[in-house]
């Protein structure tokens, strides 16, 4: 079983691409759709009266538990940004965080033997709070941002210290840990709590730290860069999603899973919002992983 | 047999941590020193009155034929610059170009049979002018820069038109072909000439691509950055002087080159000049090649 906890939100978004407005968007969103290539996970989350009921439906077909879902009388939480044209930073216009001011994550009773928990990037108090409700999880991964380690670094150690697998990107590693060298700075993210530490780092791949060695992974060759929005998170719902379905976790399991992270990732910057993955399917992803493993190992007979 | 052209210099250089004046530099000398880890490869090249001694027995102690350089009555190239913390640029202070303003490289007789070609960054036309004196090379691995793709882009092309494989960063392949995607500037670049073309990301690994697929290579983790100096020019070295040693060039054999690439200026970039492959073997070579192995793929029984 797997639950995954983060924001469900409304996504406004310019890229050199394109403009939308109010995308179906947030990190719980995002990790939930990726997962359930995989899974049937529940989602814990808070939405707004206004909150799309073409989006609930679209969740619902994807088979994720909403029961979790909490919707309050306020407005659905809003971010509103842009991105220039290499698309490597997001720039934030507005954040209406609405909604999101009285989450206080609430895992549903059916959902606290969950084997594997997410927690996607949101408030790292409730973070705490929503991994302390699980009865024994075996498998706890979790994602952060910049924001919280500026702002709340106690509650992200604090976090942290519950955490199996840390998976951030490189620049928030730089920060949360004061190492400009990220291979200096992965033992003293390890020290913080977490057994593991994922590394995405874009365009350019990611690389996996077990406390003692390193799995490195190039990134998928991509032509249309269409909307980065939502790839670290459906990178770590795809990765969380693979690992629950999995009976012992070895040092082969946590590689596919990165693997998939990748890939999955690598379908969603192609679209706007969910776009780039709605037409995944397992089958397309494992024909993508055979084709990855061709382009980037060298050939197992040799 | 192996031919390699390209720059011996003299490098003064500042970097975060330390600086240096008049050490061994130059592409001819970087991918030389690195291709003698595998053969014993001709350098042509040109040098000063005022070259040091120790560099020549230096060079010579690695088995690299020193009958194509020309010593000159001037002073020897010297480059001098500086790299910023994060040392993913170098700034030029000075350019004496010296005697290499007479440079016409004279490949020798005993090495006009070479199999393998290998053009270090220098000035196109002379590049050119050095690859037709061959009898019937079977293997043109060039390199080239930012400085003549923007000043000799007429050069860079007549010299490309006789390459098979090209070597060049990220940023010098879209300057090259006038495409900001990277993969969309591939197929642009081999319709310049070469057969193949690799990408060399720095600290985030390389790209090959022959024509119609990729091979994805994430980059070695390191961590005492010292001198990025001859890292490009010693990757070309070792991917070129592994090359002359195999007797039949198919894709797997072109994928252990870049990875052997990899690996040797991932050593170089830990000491100034050649101190830190100076002492790499090739049985230390094939070890740092089953960690790679091991920290880049999933096991091969899987």
């Amino acid at each position: 079983m797997l639950t995954i906890s983060g924001t469900v939100a409304f996504d406004s978004i310019r890229t050199p691409l394109g403009s939308h407005s109010k995308l179906l968007g947030g990190s719980g969103m995002f990790a939930s759709v990726a997962a359930s290539l995989f899974a049937q996970p529940y989602l814990v989350s808070i939405i707004g009266q206004d909150f799309n009921p073409d989006y609930l439906a679209f969740l619902t077909s994807r088979k994720i538990d909403l029961s979790g879902i909490k919707r309050s009388d306020g407005l659905t939480f809003h971010w509103s940004g842009f991105y220039e044209k290499d698309m490597g930073q997001a720039h934030t216009l507005a954040t209406d965080l609405n909604v999101l001011l009285e989450f206080d994550p609430l895992v549903p009773t059916a959902a606290h033997n969950s084997r594997v928990v997410l927690m996607g990037n949101f408030d790292p108090a409730l973070q705490k709070k929503a991994i302390l409700q699980f009865k024994k999880p075996e498998l706890v991964v979790v994602d952060t941002m910049n924001f919280w380690i500026e702002n709340s670094i106690d509650d992200v150690r604090a976090m942290l210290a519950l955490a199996d697998v840390l998976i951030l990107n490189d620049q928030e590693l730089r920060l949360l840990t004061g190492v400009d060298n990220v291979i200096k700075a992965l033992p003293e993210a390890i020290a913080l709590g977490p057994k593991r530490i994922v590394v995405k780092k874009g365009e350019h791949g990611a690389l996996m730290y077990n406390g003692s060695d390193y799995f490195m992974c190039p990134a998928v060759p991509i032509t249309e860069l269409v909307d980065p929005t939502g790839a670290g998170d459906t990178f770590a719902g795809a990765f969380s999603g693979y690992l629950s379905t999995v009976p012992v976790w070895d040092e082969l399991a946590f590689r596919r899973a990165v693997i998939y992270g990748i890939l999955v990732s690598s379908h969603t910057v192609q679209g706007f919002s969910v776009d780039g993955i709605k037409s995944l399917t397992l089958d397309k992803l494992e024909a993508a992983f055979e084709t990855y493993k061709s382009r980037s190992m060298l050939p197992t007979s040799l």
